[in-house]
């Protein structure tokens, strides 16, 4: 069996575990760095393998568009295409359908869409995502749904939640035929995940979590439609829901979240997997997290600062610059500059993880947690918008 | 003694030789890749550690005006600053000054300028740029110059000439004065370098270039004002008249230099340092080098293209990338495709060098450089703009 999902340890909600895929195990709970375009901005394969990146997220609507999907087939899937051996998930472009493109007709077919970038007319229907997610050949795949805005009402996020369900049976049924099809990469090469919708209604999150785990045994399960305009309560509680019904001895996949406190919060709340833009779009905006909350690069303070963004950070910007170089890249548009805060980023999340993992497995996890999070919260270190 | 040049072989004019500086050997002929702000663009210090590269150049006019010479000297100077701890050679803004920067006055004083940066009025002389030049504090520094375009007549060219070697003379009284102010450095923590100019005027650069070695006894000799609109031929031309007045047993740098072709001609010609922008801004442009000539990674053909951008290359590009997956990161803006090219240019100059001294030392050198030229003239990739 490709996929396997053991506990390893569990203290409350929270859960260490250890998710088998085709490319390696990923050893949850961990952030994945987010390749929309199938390179993690301004970082290098090398830089994910060296801070110890468990899997890495790459986007369906956007490879579709470019370089296209079947070219990436046709150059032998995505992890060869961009060098990347390790797990990878694709998300379905549910998410940039409804946020990117323009000029959308939703009917229950599927989504005609205008494409951000020529403007060309494309239709995405549950098949035919499942066919440019089998193409790119990620380890795990999403189903393609219906996303809505944070604080949808509760019939919007209803008839939005129960056509994600009737889509993921007709991506369930198309990914079979696939895999029927095209026998060669065999069943197990890929796996794909439904999404939990439902938006900030408890009743609509467990009756879909109850409808999903109802239709059969899934490899894992993602929880959809959360950091998008509600509030961090909100969200806090929706996980605490979902948990309850979804099943215990399956990864779930918090998506598109998040912060740092945000993947403390959602560890705490039984969540598995993270992926968010968060690390790499803040430190392209000269952003960091440390320890002691954010930081902008750019403040004048930091001009003869000689000590590292964050002292107790050992990822390779932390290790062997100063804040007052790479503030003096950062100002001097210098691409060095972008990636480092990029890494660091980047770094902060996925260690945050390893972080968790070693306080679970050492039976300190709520102490641990609380800490953490005061010291985060508490923000000593200078923030800018 | 810090400073030491050895020959270790000849052919012709062309040689192999140690240079020893006091943060290691410059194994020459060698390429030096070019950080004007203290940073190799699109390159992290531990890329060109890894393709060997053996010294590099940044630039005074750039970081006196940002971030400061001085803030650069308060963090423990250029090498502690970029974490490069290889030689470093700065260039003394005389070209920046006379290509970059707007308004200038030019007196027998100095140069008074517009900074390109801000409009603010600065001040180069003789004396102030050693300042600046000391404060970096990389091995080699060069002399301040007055550098005028490749075509200029003679009456102009011999007015540059002479005043940059009154200028050179300034520049050493003030190097030495510092020095005696300064002493914990040491005299031999940097060395200074003249600059032969002349313009295309034979005579005049052998006028110069005798005046200079009469002056006294310099540690190498910078070869300015070429490569700046000039034919090729006439470059070449006064590189062989150079060459027959420097003294041999002293590197000489060819400054601002160049594309590859031009570094086979200049080994031919005596050279042993060579910089240019070319590589990084050329990769940033999608232009590459290749054994078989120039080439745009955007062109459609290379698409669905799965060699690399070089077959024959052992650098961190092609030894993982496909020109299609390089194609599809520049087409998307994505950084890493500027990282890639950078870095491939940069590696293709730096062990193109390699390959240079190992046929010197092998006694195939004048075979081998003719076998070179031809094939990369004969350019069987398709060049675009």
């Amino acid at each position: 069996m490709s996929f396997d999902f053991t506990l390893e340890k569990t203290s409350g909600a929270a859960r260490v575990g250890r998710f088998a895929t085709p490319h390696g195990v990923v050893h949850t709970p961990a952030f994945m760095a987010v390749g929309t375009l199938a390179t993690v901005k301004a970082l290098d394969p090398d830089d994910l393998r060296a801070m110890d990146a468990q899997m890495i997220l790459a986007n369906a609507y956007h490879l579709h568009l470019r370089p296209g999907d079947e070219l990436v087939r046709e150059l032998g899937g995505l992890h060869e295409f961009m060098r990347w051996d390790g797990p990878i998930l694709t998300d379905s472009g549910g998410f940039q359908v409804f946020s990117l493109a323009t000029l959308r007709t939703i009917d229950e077919q599927g989504v005609e869409f205008q494409s951000h970038i020529d403007g060309s007319k494309r239709r995405f229907t549950p098949e035919s995502v499942m066919r440019i997610e089998r193409n790119l050949g990620a380890d795990v795949i999403m189903q393609f749904d219906h996303v809505i805005p944070g604080q949808s009402e509760v019939n919007v996020a209803r008839d939005a939640s129960e056509r994600s369900l009737r889509w993921l049976a007709r991506c369930r049924a198309e990914f079979e035929r696939l895999v029927v099809e095209d026998p060669i990469q065999g069943r197990e090469s890929q796996a794909l995940f439904p999404i939990v919708q439902g938006g900030i209604h408890a009743e609509l999150r467990r009756e879909a979590a109850a409808a999903i785990r109802d239709m059969g045994d899934w490899r894992g399960y993602g929880i959809g439609g959360l950091s998008v305009g509600e509030a961090k309560a909100d969200m806090y509680r929706i996980l605490e829901d979902v948990h309850s019904v979804l099943p215990t001895d399956r990864p779930r996949y918090l998506m598109g979240v998040g912060f740092p406190e945000d993947l403390v919060e959602g560890v705490r709340r039984g969540v598995d997997l993270f992926d968010c833009v968060a690390p790499t779009r803040m430190g392209r905006n000269g952003t960091v997290f440390t320890r002691d909350g954010r930081m902008n690069i750019k403040r004048a303070e930091f001009r003869a600062d000689r000590r590292p963004i964050d002292p107790e950070c050992d990822c390779a910007c932390c290790t062997r610059f100063t804040r007052a170089y790479v503030r003096h890249l950062y100002v001097s548009d210098e691409m060095l500059g972008l990636r480092l805060l990029s890494l660091h980023n980047v770094h902060f999340l996925v260690s945050l993880m390893r972080e968790a993992r070693a306080a679970l497995l050492g039976d300190t996890f709520d102490g641990w947690s609380e800490a953490w999070l005061q010291r985060y919260h508490s923000r000593t270190v200078p923030v800018t918008a």
